[in-house]
């Protein structure tokens, strides 16, 4: 597997606003959707890794829009995991319209780890780690 | 206190679609935060039932679209307690324009009542029959 | 082509609640969503069906929720167009568990045709009807 | 009136997810629906300013989370314009728990002007520089 990984969906009805268009807060929720299929596909679906006590918070996001997603169009997700801290991940991120490969929009997600009981921060577990570093492009990197 | 239980509330832009108006499943989220405000008028805000052994789960839902609500006009929510079942609750809510007092739309909840933890279903609490029985018209049934 | 139209789809983190299962409003958005799909299969996307100048708009939304969709796990949408008017449209829906085939929720909506520049209602066209008989359980009625 | 513009709102049950808190894309709905207030308050609601013949896209945005926004509980939206330029408005929005006055998260929105039928670019029209105006903290600077 190499990144960055993939994630097709269709814009849904659900998602536009009055100008005909994806209403731009619904980007944040396919950042989280294509994140969501890279844990699956990495081996480790979110459940479980709760379950392993281990959930993520979102810390930081940031999102350029370059056009615009519209209704009924297939869109590409793809997601890289650019670095893993002792704590925290980020994430760049990126929408392409399907048919022509058109960037819509690009962005980067931190996520800082945290017990599902506590919600108190806490070390990337080893099995996150290995999972996420399938999908890292430079190498893993220790830090805050 | 007497019934209906009103509220109002503006029609937000992440509510629309591309028709312009509110999207239909968004008025049953309406629905939903009458009852959460009817919940706090009562007495009773709605995290205090469930740290209180209750939570409730939604069985039935149905809607009738009058007219449409648009964004950015001011809505009045109002609800009503129909019936305290031994374990459920129905409620009648309609929304209504503020500026005309046009009727947008009107239906019916039913309400199961369930353990947060098992979510198994259980009695109405006295407490949560007490709240509610200041929205309620017609005398209070008991039944299934 | 025979009806029930079936599409499945995966229950998202956004589409979840503090009670750990799908907001019971974003069920009728799932109702829409296969709507969306079976106009797409019959030949019809809903893009090109609003620019031969129908629009749809929901009258009436019914639904029964028997259990809860969680987080992650896949879910069948079913679409049965039941009835055929004038100038409305009835369709029955409900969304199965995929793991085990488990009925989840089961509802009708009722969509009413309009034109998309006035919003003003009017007989269904031909074409609308030809691409939903093909998902049509009994012989198509005609009736207001 | 004068900088930053203030907005109270209450967190929903539809706006929270399974971590008890409010998913973190609708904080970027919550700063929309602040500009919508301010746009109101300013004196150019925002359907008049589309009718007007300006529309906004938002071009960019940026969040830091700082702490959980939980259900029912009371919010401060406030914004502030940072910038105006030529075609773009850039906007510092906080939010802050009502109760103690935690900030909750802060960001940037950076809009651009366009014509609401074609979609192009097009200048900030003089009564919308005269609206922002009034929320601005530091001189007007002309620019890109």
């Amino acid at each position: 597997m190499s990144a960055p990984f993939r994630h097709r969906t269709r814009v849904r009805w659900a998602e536009c606003d009055l100008q005909g268009v994806a209403f731009y807060p619904n980007y944040l929720a396919w950042f989280d959707l294509v994140l969501t299929e890279l844990w699956r596909a990495g081996g480790l679906p979110y459940p479980e890794m709760i379950r392993g006590g281990a959930d993520m918070v979102v810390a930081e996001a940031a999102i350029r829009y370059r056009a615009s997603a519209r209704f009924d169009e297939e869109i590409n997700l793809l997601a890289t995991v650019r670095r893993l801290g002792s704590t925290s991940i980020t994430t760049s991120i990126s929408i392409e319209r399907a048919e022509d490969g058109r960037l819509l929009a690009e962005g980067e997600l931190r996520h800082v780890c945290v017990d599902p009981h506590t919600m108190e921060k806490r070390g990337l577990p080893a099995r996150v780690r290995e999972v996420l570093s399938q999908f890292t492009v430079e190498p893993e990197r220790i830090a805050g």
